[in-house]
């Protein structure tokens, strides 16, 4: 059999993270790989009361065909919650979404035809690309520093690069090196949008998850002519397995998601939307947040404590004030992926490569460590084994 | 604001469908318009014994992040049902997804490069018209007669477009025109995809709604090498708003298949799956489907009934075996797209103008009625006051 498949079929394969995963299940292994939420924060009896009322007063309307564009309770709701934040929108210019990955991906089927390009910061979510690379983007990186994406590095892309259609960013507690973008440079980034008509991604579902430090609006409250779009996410703050995730842009722009979504999947599951609907409506959705970020802060604090207490000075972390990541650069000598496959059979602890949130790979002494699905104690055990695999790597050369 | 957006946009607008069905809503309005399942037959308290399950005992399952590839026992529930209908798949050889929609998303999207041809019957149905209208095809229509899709207009255009990659049907109770393909041209349409290496999309929603007659094995059934692509749908057997439908194909283009679902929404909604699993395991899912099919069939005869003592003999009805669904063919001088607006402002009744199911457009002498969502005193007295409207229309010239 040889029917042709479409080019962007081209060497799709599935990504490292997907693999790596698989061995988050092996017993004994201690897993800093993947960036799920800690399931001891699901809020199940509240969940459990709003799917009863679902079940009980609002079956007909949650088991029929319903709009593609999302129901308008939680819609309220979202909007009160973007309010909160900095960000106004109406009812038109939000749409809800089979989580946010499904944000991404019609984000580049609205802009992408084939070699347009994409500004991404460097490195960034793995997720993102792969939703990206079936419309056959360029994707461009950006360099970042402490304060996120640099925006005399985005001034430069933007000048050659004529033929961009948006920039992707996750200013908050990014994936995977946990910086969050300065105000200053959120201002900015939407001036340099307007100048270089390009269209903004803000990809935020770590947003809430801040257990330290001042909250900086979003990027979209900075944006007073339409260039951002928002994608916001409930898999962080609340649970991913529901799968919602919105999107807030202008009406105009919101129409061409809703025409997409209706012929992607007609509507996201509405029993999902239903009860992340009812919890916020009926239950303090700030308690439940500072819940988490409790549990989150006192989690980076062990995996910090031990960072400094086994690894060696020349390897450096990132210092998370929110969200589920810590950053580590080791020196350049250094290949991360040599030292997962290392770490898995020595000392059965797993971490994310750091060369796979990069669209060209490279920068192989980079890693990402997840503290947000490990008890504290295996925080504490699983970085002490993981020291004993960096810390000899790191000395030698 | 002058981003450009991809050429995939260019021409992109709601569907008259969408438009026509807000006109369900506006009260004493009888729809025949939408092809939705009938509330009645909901099995709520079997689904709230399921959801209380895996609210009990199963929701860290249900309300983390999941596999791509969908619920495991679910997926052993669907292969039985499919064995049961003629069609054996492994575990390997099955995707879950986010509503059939989606199974046709990414089946244009795996296959399709701008201008590669889609071979579908003529009519159709709109909804994968507008999920395959995003990748750029080129879709060219083949002739139906009352046993499905002609095969010498199939292997006439399969002759002339050599760049054709898929053949689309819908071989049970076909939307909208409700005719079903016969066991002869099933096996017909697998060897001509073999002659002509194409692909064949089979869409089943409809399969397990016979109420009359006998079932005939789904095309799948008659294929060898591995040249069919089975979407089944939950939407119409069970309840749509849960949003669950499955593909069977080969080992290998399942492996794309989960590639794509990956970047576009990572997974069905857990708890939806887990829903139709349990619903599944502990009920008697033929008795269940029994009872759909004892009220479907009823509704038919009440429509059929109307149709003989109202209508005039110029206008020509199918008379189906199953599924939701009567195709009406007027004298050729008719525009049923006229008749809509004048029967919805006269009569307060609505129905799909035929030209809406044609990628082209045109037939506009035909319309589709949907018998399923009103009462069988509604059925009665719609099918009365559209004959007021129709009948004047069909004889006038």
């Amino acid at each position: 059999m040889s029917v042709k498949r479409s080019n962007r079929m081209i060497g799709a394969k599935a990504s490292f993270t997907r693999e790596a995963l698989k061995y988050a299940e092996v017993p004994g292994v201690i897993a800093f790989a993947d960036g799920s939420p800690n399931e001891d924060l699901f809020p199940v009896p509240e969940m459990t009361k709003a799917f009863n009322k679902v079940l009980n007063d609002e079956w007909r309307h949650a088991f029929q065909y319903t709009p593609t564009e999302g129901y308008e309770p939680l819609k309220v709701q979202l909007q009160k919650r973007m309010e909160k934040f900095g960000v106004s929108c109406t009812h038109d210019q939000m749409l809800i979404t089979t989580g946010s990955q499904q944000g991404l991906d019609l984000s580049a089927k609205i802009y992408i035809d084939p070699g347009d390009v994409i500004l991404v910061e460097s490195p960034t979510y793995l997720g993102a690309l792969s939703a990206f690379r079936y419309y056959q983007p360029n994707v461009v990186e950006v360099d970042m520093d402490e304060e996120g994406m640099r925006m005399d590095a985005l001034e430069a892309r933007l000048q050659e690069y004529t033929n961009t259609r948006f920039i992707y960013t996750i200013p908050d507690f990014q994936n995977p090196s946990g910086r969050v973008m300065s105000a200053e440079r959120r201002q900015r980034i939407v001036e340099l949008a307007e100048k270089y008509d390009v269209m903004i991604v803000e990809d935020n579902p770590y947003y809430e998850l801040r257990f330290e430090g001042e909250r900086i609006p979003p990027i979209k409250h900075y944006d007073k002519n339409g260039r951002v779009i928002y994608l916001g996410s409930t898999s962080k703050s609340f649970v991913p397995g529901l799968r919602v995730g919105w999107i807030v842009a202008t009406e105009t722009i919101i129409r061409d998601y809703v025409l997409l979504k209706q012929a992607a999947d007609l509507s996201t599951t509405e029993i999902a939307q239903q009860v992340v609907a009812h919890f916020m409506e009926d239950e303090d959705f700030d308690a439940h947040v500072d819940r988490l970020n409790a549990t989150y802060r006192v989690k980076r604090d062990v995996m910090m404590k031990a960072f400094k207490a086994y690894f060696p000075d020349s390897i450096q972390a990132t210092y998370p004030q929110g969200g589920l990541f810590l950053w580590l650069t080791l020196p350049e000598h250094c290949d991360c992926m040599e030292l997962f496959w290392k770490a898995l059979e020595k000392e059965k602890v797993i971490f994310i490569p750091g060369e796979t949130c990069y669209p060209r790979g490279g920068h192989k002494n980079t890693l990402r460590l997840c503290y947000s699905t490990a008890s504290d104690e295996e925080i504490e055990e699983g970085m002490k084994r993981l020291a004993r695999v960096l810390g000899p790597a790191a000395q030698s050369k």
